[in-house]
């Protein structure tokens, strides 16, 4: 990798330079106001992604490796860092909604000064060490792409207009009947082993054991999910952790995140706008509550992050998986988005029923990025296999998302599991 | 006034379309990101303050007096309405932030529009009764014309970078030595009597009897609230009010609003940026407790409202008044605004010890704007004298700002007064 | 008052004694359990109130005036101080409740040991100083008796088996039929101006123009303000102040404090148990917001302080106001309480208009007494009048007691005024 | 077990009085004042405990297999349940401590009354159903034995005259030295599989993989946390957890629970009072955020529950563990509870870091007890093998004890493990 124009670096180079125009795009059907607001905390404006993005390569590359480097603006690691303390100080995250500058336009120029030092940089050779910076940074890019997508639907939908971003449909109905896999107790592989880039949350690859369960081929859609909420499912208390209890009664919390009843009639915001429920394309954003509390009603139960893990590996489900638009075998090959193309496959990450801890094993990056994974194994629950607004080339198998049991931003659905007696 | 072309139909068109722009031109100097953004619940964006005066004239002009008039957009009587139970729902103030719809140029596209009906309407000569809510609604711009200089204020200093807002600094030393005068006790008339437009709460005019009493003739400046903080004020419970005492300590309240000290020597926040605090210069943005507090350290005691109204009325104090920048008698008569003349009168509004209540006989505004001022006489106190953010034609003696105790992004100040024993 | 044995200083023996054993006998029917919580943050636990007015006799007398006085128990300072700064750190109020010690039996022998210190010191005579002191600490306590009173009421209705405090009813109905009396435009003196004993927040006496008003002769009640009720004032926005509003719908309020509607039928928690609604009684425990939507409603007002002043003043209403159960003009001589007597006169305090704020010329007590009124007046409303609950002794017409506007623990009620048009 | 008089019923009808007798015991030593409150929303008043496990007994056997069955006290069902939703209405937790009724007296009353009734339908002879609900009632009436201890210390801590509740110390300076014992990867049986009584959330037995992993076998001392301390741990963020160190900030937490910094010297509250810090005793009221972050400042981390669970079942370690006080292998004997005895074993739960999940093919207790465990199965941690104020009898080594990250008020400690490089 030392040597100027081998064909990894080149390689490299041009995977930059892709996931940081993506970013951009995926921008670029917004008005400057839908950028800048925090309509709730775990909402960030999104220019403050544009921003952070940036200095995550401007910290960790030109800071580090670029003797003499000026900061572009000396205000913006304490406005782009988000939580690394070893960074300096950071602003509060439920505060990023209160920063009127620097301006969409600013930080555009920053975005482009600093992808024109890096480009340099690595057009002169670089190090095995700074290789690794860019290739993680690249898919923090892609983390912070979903989260665009996420936080964008949130800020939209906050408009009584419900403003439109995307041209056509995005979600579509499922094409298969479900049918329960079996797998009978074995001790399986875990985690990460392939040669591909993996966070270290996914490492190390290890043992475990399953004892026997089914789990479901398809999603939850939302036709099941109305029949809970019509069999009083969100005023029965039997269904629900005590911590869903109280959320739900705190928050007043009667459906899915984006429905809405409207003269008795049920629709639900998309990135498409408002439209009337599509019963059978799968739901989306569920808590990990109402997750557990709909497998309860159904007297099944959410599936662990290892079975997960394991039936999607399982080769012969691929084909079905793949008809279901799940991410084929051939994932880390370049494919379109499926929101700018068009891609109707209706995936959703599932719950899975654990909290998100440590591999047996696990070991932090090393330096600044110590603190990219660890510190949130608290109060989190996992979730496994990719979503529509996941990038490609970003999603593994062993890829591991969280989120806390209260959290419905995202495109969470539902998978169900049960115990074979 | 029911005749087209009419003097005073030609002067209200005249002052409708100033008034229009003057709104407009305060916002001039900002980018669309500064107009978008709530970063406490008392601070609206500035675009929401665009698009609210203008629905005033919408909802209350238009809807009311044009035969099948059809609303500009069906979303903005929810989103622009501030308070008016009687024309509907109305979007929650502390969530204006949260709407990045509708965008700047559709509010710009919305006020033309409405004033082009308003002045098409104005034009066509009118009633004594639109006349009247045409007044109203100029002044009730005006009152937003000020509060849109202490949003603005209030968000480019949440920026790390203090960005300024105006090209010269529009605060100035005071020219002369403060001395006190002295009124007797007497039997005095209060409130509003003249001919020009006053707010319901001014009246009736009404005696009041005033006890001997002195007030001081200059405001306190900075250096005076300098020496409070170094005499440990903020640290003595005894010149506190109670619950100022627990909103200094909840709060970590040490100064003025926008007051920093960095390493040691103290800065302001102005709207010329972040400049070295000016000793001479009135104290501005204290809190009814800070103010309170201050009177309390002194010896002396804030003013009522009424001996402040007897003070500014008193002809004998009018060169002096005028020589500090306080309003001359002669306010009424059109003069160019501070902020954009470049005017250093150095004047804030004066908080009295009087809570905001009604005066006896006071009957408020009929029919929607019933609601405008006094379902607020509770828990608020009672500030006189105008600013230099107050909109020339706007001010008079018997006007009555009011504010909560806790409050400090008004441009508010402090003039002692005590007792004659 | 230096010569032992005097008149003056027997009486104040004699009175000493009296009111701290008529503070005893209010807890006397209560269970230990009764006495030691605290279910808001307003109310305090009764053991408190009997250690705290035991503390203020031994902060202010016995520490101050005895030479080599060794506190009691050296926590007791910091427990039983209730605000006084300048006496040291003091425990937070609403923590008040987290303390199982002291014991009620280790308070009762605290009183027990400083009574008898404290009678030791007058029968060996004593200054005027300490005459001073002692007068104010017979009025504190009895303060706290009506404290006490209101506290426990609330602590029992927390229980859902609503039990008993007294044994027979305290409050019945009205005996006279209401009519409005006329009081024209002059100016009236105000404040305590005569021999007896008063707070600092009544003086000095000062001359106040009233305008013409009426008021009304009796007190609003059950049936009156249920029929508010059921036109569905708690759901009509007019007729309430702003924050009022807020208030209702933050607290789900939906009438007076203790009212409760079972299967449609109304009840009243009273000291004497839950009890069918008495309509024709004056209504009790309404906050400041509902008596002014109650008279919004009415198409009346509030009367002021003073206007309240004036009328109970007015010779010509004792008869009338005794037969109403009103405090005789001979109210200074002993009687028994209404609640140990079964007394059944109706009384509450009236809600007036006026925000609690300083006299013209006021000056608060001295020393560490400053502390005493002045430091609360901001954010509360003036009530009039004594209520059963209020000590024989205590009460007088300049008489200001004062509350926040959302609280109804004490015993408030409402009388209707009206502008002369 | 149907037939009267037989050896495991009258065994059970021993049991029974005994546990129910120790409930009472606990609570002899206090007044009825320490009874009552609750300071804090997770601490209970004793006496709800009190009446919280009679209810049990009357609810789950009185009320389903007494014919005609009437309850002691009509309101004590909403009042002592504590979140049976299936059971009907209850109290909300927080507000226990609002409660003055029923009287500490009363609730002796319903536990003498409700004992009999047990006792002699227990001597009637009773079928399988009704033991099983009995045992369960005798392991839960443990379980509020130990949770009686953490309260009475919470209570009595607050108290700025720190109460004693025992006449002599506790806990004890752990006898050994440490060392690490080492286990290498294997498939290990976890869960209950044994003869005695289990809770459902220990069930089934099953397998588990164990990767290669040490465990050090005494347990963290005072010294060792607070070197911690001094080495500026609580102000390092890098060992923090994301939601620790806001916890830590927002709260102001700079030791264990019930530490003390009088002039520069620790101190601790235990239940024999306030005494100097013992530095060779294990330390204890440690969070799990706390217990996380010592473990990273060791470069060690806390063991799963699986590890814990191996590591206590190894015998191997039994002769280990009983020189420090562990349970013995013939836990399930009888023996003095520590506290009474003056056992000085120094023994604390440990923080594992693993989240409180279901066990594969995990069943809930059925009918009104499905409530008992699963529920709770979100955002909390398990702690592993037994406390000082654990009841003898109810402790064995498959025991899933579980809190929140930040609770400190159990009798919560550390041991390390760490990996095998």
């Amino acid at each position: 990798m030392d040597i100027k124009g081998s064909l990894e670096c080149n390689q490299l180079i041009k995977r930059y330079i892709a996931t940081r125009a993506a970013t951009t795009e995926i921008c670029a059907p917004l008005e400057i106001e839908d950028l800048c607001i925090q309509p709730c905390a775990d909402v960030s404006p999104p220019k403050w992604h544009l921003g952070h993005t940036t200095w995550f390569f401007e910290e960790l590359i030109l800071r580090q490796f670029v003797a003499g480097y000026q900061r572009f603006d000396e205000h913006f690691s304490l406005i782009f860092n988000s939580y690394y303390k070893s960074a300096g100080l950071h602003w509060t995250q439920k505060d990023r909604g209160n920063l009127s500058r620097p301006t969409v336009a600013q930080i555009a120029q920053y975005r482009q000064q600093i992808d024109e030092l890096i480009v340099s940089l690595l057009n002169a050779g670089i190090s095995e060490e700074i290789a690794t910076i860019i290739e993680i940074g690249i898919h923090h890019e892609q983390q912070h792409q979903e989260l665009l997508y996420m936080d964008i639907k949130y800020i939209l939908h906050c408009n009584p207009s419900s403003p439109r971003y995307s041209k056509t449909p995005l979600m579509s109905a499922q094409a298969v009947t479900g049918s329960w896999h079996t797998y009978t107790q074995q001790l399986v592989e875990i985690g990460h082993c392939g040669e591909g880039y993996a966070f270290d949350n996914e490492s190390p690859p290890h043992k475990t054991y399953l004892t026997d369960f089914s789990i479901s081929d398809t999603l939850i859609t939302n036709g099941e999910y109305l029949a809970f909420i019509e069999s009083a499912g969100y005023q029965t208390p039997k269904y629900w952790l005590s911590m869903g209890w109280d959320w739900l009664n705190e928050n007043g919390i009667t459906s899915p995140l984006y429905w809405r009843n409207l003269d008795g009639k049920w629709f639900e915001y998309t990135l498409h706008g408002l439209t009337p429920l599509d019963l059978s394309a799968p739901v989306v954003h569920v808590s990990y509550f109402e997750a557990n509390a709909f497998a309860n009603w159904r007297q099944c139960r959410l599936p662990t992050e290892q079975e997960l893990e394991h039936y999607l590996r399982s080769s012969d489900n691929q084909a079905l998986i793949s008809a279901q638009g799940l991410p084929p075998a051939s994932y880390h090959q370049p494919q379109l988005h499926p929101i700018n193309a068009g891609d109707t496959s209706g995936q959703v990450w599932c719950w899975s029923q654990s909290h998100y801890s440590a591999y047996p094993g696990y070991k932090p990056f090393e330096g600044k990025l110590e603190e990219y994974n660890g510190k949130f194994m608290c109060n989190q629950f996992v979730l496994r296999g990719g979503c529509i607004a996941t990038p490609p080339h970003h999603y593994r198998h062993s890829y591991r998302n969280f989120y806390q049991p209260h959290q419905q931003w995202m495109f969470s659905g539902i998978r169900l599991a049960k115990d074979i007696v």
